[in-house]
């Protein structure tokens, strides 16, 4: 659906989805730390599509278990009770991804 | 006012409070980390009173200017044009938390 | 997957789902108006897992219908028509809620 | 302000501004219940001028600081800390109405 | 389900459905014009339902392919990236209402 | 402050600051309509100093009242009681842009 959106002819959507890309490539701040930015700011805001991509992310650029529950921490003090049913989803995905590293070193 | 709160004797709030204080604690992310963390969850949810206590807490824990504009790329691209104002006090403070740094080193 | 997400050692967490659990316990405030509250604040937050959790509260605590919709009413009025969806959703629940009640009576 | 948009020939914001009044009085829920749910739905909406209004009819309907402070806990724990600032300023705004209402009494 | 909802009884829940309906008829503004305002409100607040009802309206009275992705861009432009997922439902949605268009010219 | 930003060296906050500002030009949609989808979004999303740019920018591009009012109420409809006092502050603007307009003319 990206490339459809990209070939609609709008170079304001073109742009703005190459600084989206651009904004998480390592700077003075390491990737990992700004898949951790993505995820929190996903979270308070409640997006389901974005946290999932930030999850995937996140445990690609080896972010730990801990690290990970103490930032879903941040996001459950900052936004509250109601993004209790994203954190339930996003630990869900990161057991997925956890599943398919297990499988991947057998 | 915190203290005039606390003082309510609603337990509910008091403990609230303290989860939220531990949340920044050192842990398996360094605090530093944890502070850009709170920073972009109250810029994209827009809440200057949150980014101000953010901003001061990132440059005491020693967050670098370009540090701090790659964390506020994040956050203006996750929530958009709508955060460009809370961007500009951000960066206010931001600087005059610069300047008071240079002025203690005199 | 709430004791998934409990098991994993996350203190914060840990406590912070406690202190939602007491939030609505019978205080100075009924347990019936506290689910109101829980449920008008998830309406405007527009959180369906949230308000099913509540629709099903406030029936357990005895809600009529008139003082659901009053509630769901106020719910519309302060978060604007973005809210309907999910007020049919809160229906819908509120509707299985009251054939499940009759279901037990006979 | 209010007038001056009322006097502006808009039915539909006329209209909306007589729903917005007629949703707080009494029906199946008592006044005071409504508005401890316009206080919390604007607290977790973090709107100033909304909590300073249901605050002040909050104290005109006799609800107790006991009864006050739940409601703010729930928002606390729907909204999150990002809610803190406006609670604040609903205490402060508490003080104030419980100051007025000493001063009468005398 | 709305026929549901208005026959709850709820008066104030009735008389907010007829203004939400009248506020997007003919007036000093033209209808296409309106549902845009109204496309781009419900993609900042990111209500999938609202989009897709908006996008029809859109279709049915003649919004451009270009009109529609500029309105997009300004939605994407205020609200962040966190209304990317809105948009490609949005954008799926077009496809989808000039897919139907092209099978009735047929 | 803008060129305070600016001049950071943040490449992406530059290069969003420049899309924010074209996608209001004039394209397939008129700038005027450009301006209400904008004011619209920002109104819904409660920012006071976006509401006030675009009120500005509306009374350039020749909004007259009664569009600025129905554009207003399917503001006030969409996101409900709590942008009441952001339409209260927007029409402050307007009547200010006016008496600026009337003071031009003589």
């Amino acid at each position: 659906m990206n490339s459809r959106i990209l070939s609609s002819g709008n170079l304001g959507i073109k742009r703005f989805f190459a600084l989206d890309n651009r904004a998480y490539e390592k700077g003075a701040l390491e990737v990992k730390t700004k898949e951790l930015l993505g995820l929190v700011a996903s979270m308070v805001l409640r997006c389901d599509d974005c946290i999932t991509y930030h999850v995937i992310r996140c445990v690609q650029e080896g972010v730990s278990d801990d690290q990970f529950f103490e930032a879903l921490n941040i996001a459950l003090i900052v936004g509250g009770s109601i993004t209790i049913p994203h954190i339930r989803r996003a630990v869900e995905k990161l057991d997925q991804c956890r599943a398919n590293q297990r499988n991947k070193e057998h």
